[in-house]
């Protein structure tokens, strides 16, 4: 299991696998930095003019929800139907589902009409998609009638597709299999945007691993185990920012196998 | 004095206000970080499908006009009216007011629709509400007829708000009392956005004490006393980013209490 | 040649031009910061409503087409003809031309209907614009059929204009003269928007001196400079992309002069 997972990255750094983002003014520095730092390459491009022609070249799409507009939202469905014809994979990241209608119901569209691999979101994101109300506070959970497994597991089966509900504990269903990810930081959550991060990732992965149970559990233990290094190097949330750059980059391939705490329940 | 002020800081940190802003390309991430770094939460959101649905949630409103357009000047028409119905604080900070006139006329347009809580920004920008020609270059002030603590005053009244004029020294009047903030270093002014971070943290401490001159005394006591702390871990502009955000999220009350150095005249 | 450079730079920092930028969500923080930390001005200002203003107070311009939209590039022509009535220097930065039909085309019109000072790009954006296909991977060069160095000569005739073609040596070509400049660190090229930075560097430098091409080695050169000091303060990428700020703002006119290395050819 370590074993495949640390193959999956090796794979990324050799095959530099182009992931093509529409996402939001407040994490595209950071979105683009994890993809470079872990030797994939990142396009931003989030304009109706390009984003089929740029998901056209690329080898995963990720859909992150942070700032929408109409405009974006529209840029969304043409990139995920282009990826759709293609065969890429295709990351939805509901930021803040739950928390306006505008959010709830563009994830709800999307998940209609876009064959969605990979769904990473926190509990009262992927809550709030089976009209629980009051999950949310702004972008962070609030509360949730359910465990976060239940719901990776819930909402696996009833989109059918993989889904990651990230936390203290990340868990992973695709619909059989619940994985579980034991690694990571509490300061993942005293910086912006590392949720964002953990989508960004899972497009890397699951663009040089067709399995996306795996390869999302081994994206999200990739940022954990870099968490922990990171923390090492870091007095605050400010280094740890930086220092999960410089933990990504520097990453050794035994070190990230022998780190990893993963379980997997059939 | 320096002890509410503490406490105000202690109050974020139980609280966790959810604090909405309607901000700029540039400054959004460290917005956010700011945020996070004190324990209060941000949200970001920008988009009419959904301000008025965000604010509604929120404990306080920024309104940051760094890189404006007309759609986002008219969210924040619709943020700030719902924020004035749910009686929530909302600051305002003119980026560029001087500059062009599309800046200018929208801060005026808002400061006569919209009751705002506190006004924050430089002397030119304060300068450039009363008509006072050439106060501006880009977003930096050039000059000035007024000192800063008379603008203050000035715009306070006029405008019947809490205005912050911020620079050396930081002027807040509400009208009646003029407080004075020694705190700070210069390299808040290599860093791009640290005003912008001084409006957030304003709605942070607005959010939990109704007292707005002193909150917003408190807030910008905060930022320079973290300039203080972050400027002894850096060496230069970059590290010392970074060290802020750290010296926030590391702020022991009692330093913070012990290290103010704020002046109020009546 | 190594004094001429250090001269501009110490030009910038006494008459601290205003750079008026209308780029991109994912490195405008960078963009701004960089021009702090050397002593310039930014202003980032997108919208129609205001960047003819904006850009008529400004002394330089930069264009920079990393998340380009319609009404963005709607506003780098009403920019840049208004910088070319005022005869102020207009960088353009051709962010992913030659990944999709609407980059390659705005920036060919963009050529053609204003008059740009500065073109600053990676080859494959270059080649791009002599209608070579398959040059480009996302934003990153793939392949191109002729060296940097060809490319920057045969641009600046083509499009009369300063070429500057970026990578592990950059070559700079005004028509006549070929300036290399060999500074620089690969961990440049794992931190997005370090060729952003260099074209906002380009700006700036150009802000201060006619020399177009010589101006413009002496802000690739001053980016290498500070990269190879960068370097040795850092351990990764991240704490490197901190650490240039540092090394820009503490850069020493006898360092960079004795530390440049550049050579040109007429």
């Amino acid at each position: 299991m370590n074993q495949r997972c640390a193959d999956i990255f090796a794979l990324i750094r050799e095959k530099k696998p182009l992931v093509h983002h529409i996402t939001n003014i407040v994490v595209a520095n950071d979105n683009a930095n994890a993809m470079l730092a872990i030797g994939a390459l990142p396009v931003m491009a989030s304009s109706q003019m390009e984003v089929e022609e740029m998901t056209g070249q690329s080898d995963a799409l990720v859909l992150n929800l942070g700032t929408p507009t109409p405009e974006i939202v529209e840029s969304c469905f043409l990139a995920g139907k282009k990826a759709n014809q293609r065969g890429i994979p295709v990351v939805l990241d509901p930021v803040g589902a739950g928390a306006t209608h505008f959010r709830t119901q563009t994830v709800k569209n999307l998940l209609s009409e876009i064959k969605i691999s990979i769904l990473r979101g926190n509990p009262g994101e992927i809550a709030a998609l089976f009209n629980e109300p009051g999950t949310m506070r702004g972008v962070d959970t609030k509360r949730t009638l359910q465990t976060p497994m239940i719901l990776a597991q819930k909402a696996s089966l009833y989109y059918r597709t993989v889904v990651a509900v990230t936390g203290k504990i990340d868990y992973i269903s695709d619909g059989q299999r619940i994985f579980s990810v034991h690694n990571g930081h509490h300061w993942l959550t005293v910086v912006t945007g590392t949720g964002c991060m953990a989508s960004s990732l899972c497009g890397a992965f699951a663009a040089v691993e067709k399995d996306h149970g795996l390869s999302s559990a081994a994206a999200l233990g990739f940022l954990g185990v870099s968490a922990e290094i990171a923390r090492k190097n870091a007095t605050g949330p400010g280094s740890f920012h930086y220092a999960l750059f410089d933990a990504m980059y520097n990453m050794d391939i035994e070190t990230f196998a022998s780190s990893l705490h993963i379980e997997v329940e059939a």
